[in-house]
């Protein structure tokens, strides 16, 4: 198997991953950039990442238009992905997901902050996107160039929340890119728990801890991932 | 297969789906409107929504009184459904639902509100029905055309919550009817949590962010119900 | 199949019922009164309840004392079954539980009240047995005769809750102490959240509508439990 | 089958019991004495716990050293093993967990208390182990004999708290460390419903309730034990 198919292979598994771990439901997403050339991207058809196969990915350039005369319908917000490779050249792998664990952060002044090791990547901020700042009200999609450079703007690290729509990460590798989307779902529900027992008393990791655990981190994300592949990669 | 076999088969996969979303369990219904006679719907008879097959539906007028001499048990609370077919024209379909997350609204002053883009159809208002303002104590169920009645006229937009009993919510297609209901279920979920988050000071959609929302909803809500059959529909 | 032998697979059903519903895990029992004989009752030998076959019950008296010269370890518990018998006549099933909704009720001084009409039997009163009163500290296990009345006077409606322990239902069928052991569990979940969103201010079940709901359940019990038994009863 | 082969079945099973409990997802780790040789202790190699066979166990001496000249990569917190191992030498079997119940509790003033007679163990305390105070900014991960043994100096009782990472529980059985491990569980989201209900107005066990409570505990431990063997212990 070429490297490439392994890859797409990858991306189908990841689709599977992230609904198995209750990131993804009907809606949300995930892309990864073409590992030869830097200004493509792969992201499925418009579909349920459920039932995503290899079939259902399409390829598209920066801007988001669809490569190879495919026509079947497209995510309506696939310009969160191409907008992002574009501002940020080191990122390999995009998420998009509404976890209900992490949409309400977005919508208070509550900061979501690294509260255990596992999330020590959230160190680089949650900023929230308020789309209504520079568009107005709009009917809260991500859905043209604009809106994505908009977003990709506020991106400045692993995560970006989403007022009133939910979250996205990027990562280095599609591994990377889930494991901050699945473990962001987990540090909001253990801060959400925390603010209720300890209110503003909580002690979240301090930076410097946030930074070595980050590090540490990446030497065993290989085990979750194979563990998601095993688990959910293949489920039909 | 005939438009009315397929429709037919929908609700009995509706059924099944509202069950899987944990919408629904022992108690709960969805009926849909008789596609060529506005003034008959479709309801299984009394019976687990799990366990309903395409020979437990029912056909009803909108007095809610049986058709074709069936003598089985229906269910005692289908004046929900008989009443606001009467009272709105355009809804096609009906669920009736005890969803744990979202009974607790309808007990305080809380109101429920569209916290995130899925669920902008909340915008249209939530009332509550106090069944004891017109009918005094009551065993709370809508038991007769004139509950029914009461409650179809509180039923304004596209959810009504029941103080102590539930909800329901309303459709121009079982696909809408459903995904309402679920993403009513989400909302109040999402809700409980801002809320526990940040009081007060939740930021809500606007009435415009919610309108344009709802409108770009519709042409997506064919990906959830195409993945909910896939997964819930057919099961036994 | 004579009545007895079906009332005894109904026992077992109900085990694996309880523990399907979350209702009970590696621990809590349910027993029923030997419908010939007013002054004995079966319950499984000291096992788990989700691996509970007709070869594991016994019978005992209302002494809790076993019959027929079984040997295998009992229950240490059997005591609250006996002494439950023998003080209510009507009472002809008992369960036993630790569901973590419910607990906490028993801990604080907040009662467990009937938030909706699925729960309406709670409006004969939630009292909370202390055992220390009367005993002083304990293991907390009811491991005798006297514990066991002391509980079951306490019991004086549907539902007795046992401070830093659990709680018990009682019901007139085996099908009625289930559904009240699951509806108690969601009350709680339910009457913590709207706590949670209304603080003192939420409306509960008049005394009136609870009675008249409570009549009208009994109605349709038959549904949820014929739902539970095709779900959960024959599983291995 | 040797006891040995057994105790190894055993830890095997136990790595997926914890898993189908909840405790354990992809990280985290169970291990357990050798029977013959206190100075050595069984332990996968770094792989997520669902994984776990026979083949996968290695054996270590008490500064966490591999023995038998194994190169397969260790779980880099070891050290965590085998300095509890050192300092307690009554204890047989130490986990190591991120759940998230319990999580919260470590990074609050709040303490995690016995509420029912389950997690009556919690009784001998659950001190937090705050890594910062002796060792300053860390990766969060107990690394090498140092920290393992400021760790094990901590586990005074039967849990320690870790700040913003997880819990460890200790037994002098596989089948007592685990059934710590998920009660400290339970009583957590316990704990958390009951504040949330009764804040500081709650009722704990006594140290006299919970000091009889555990003598009793152990003699039904069994029974859980034999059900999750059969329900998880030999899934794939």
């Amino acid at each position: 198997m070429s490297p490439l198919d392994s890859l797409l292979d990858d991306l189908v598994a990841a689709n599977r991953i992230l609904t198995g771990l209750g990131v993804l439901d009907g809606f949300g997403h995930i892309s990864v950039r073409h590992p030869d050339r830097a200004d493509r991207y792969f992201l499925s058809r418009s579909l349920a990442p459920e039932l995503v196969t290899r079939e259902d990915l399409q390829t598209y350039d920066l801007a988001s238009n669809v490569q190879d005369g495919d026509t079947r319908p497209p995510y309506l917000e696939r310009f969160i992905h191409g907008e992002i490779y574009a501002k940020r050249p080191e990122v390999q792998s995009v998420v998009h997901s509404h976890a209900a664990t992490v949409v309400p952060f977005g919508t208070t002044k509550q900061p979501l902050r690294p509260i255990f090791h596992m999330s020590s990547f959230l160190r680089t901020g949650t900023p929230v996107f308020e789309m209504r700042e520079r568009f107005g009200n709009t009917d809260m999609l991500v859905r043209n160039n604009a809106q994505g450079a908009a977003l990709a703007e506020k991106t400045t690290g692993a995560v970006v929340l989403m007022r009133g729509h939910g979250y996205c990460t990027v990562g280095g590798t599609i591994a990377e890119a889930v494991f901050r989307a699945y473990y962001t779902q987990v540090n909001a529900e253990l801060q959400q728990r925390a603010i209720a027992l300890g209110g503003d008393e909580v002690t979240y990791l301090t930076e410097e801890e946030a930074k070595l655990s980050e590090e540490s981190n990446r030497s065993v994300m290989a085990r979750p991932w194979g563990l998601w592949k095993a688990k959910f990669g293949l489920k039909q």
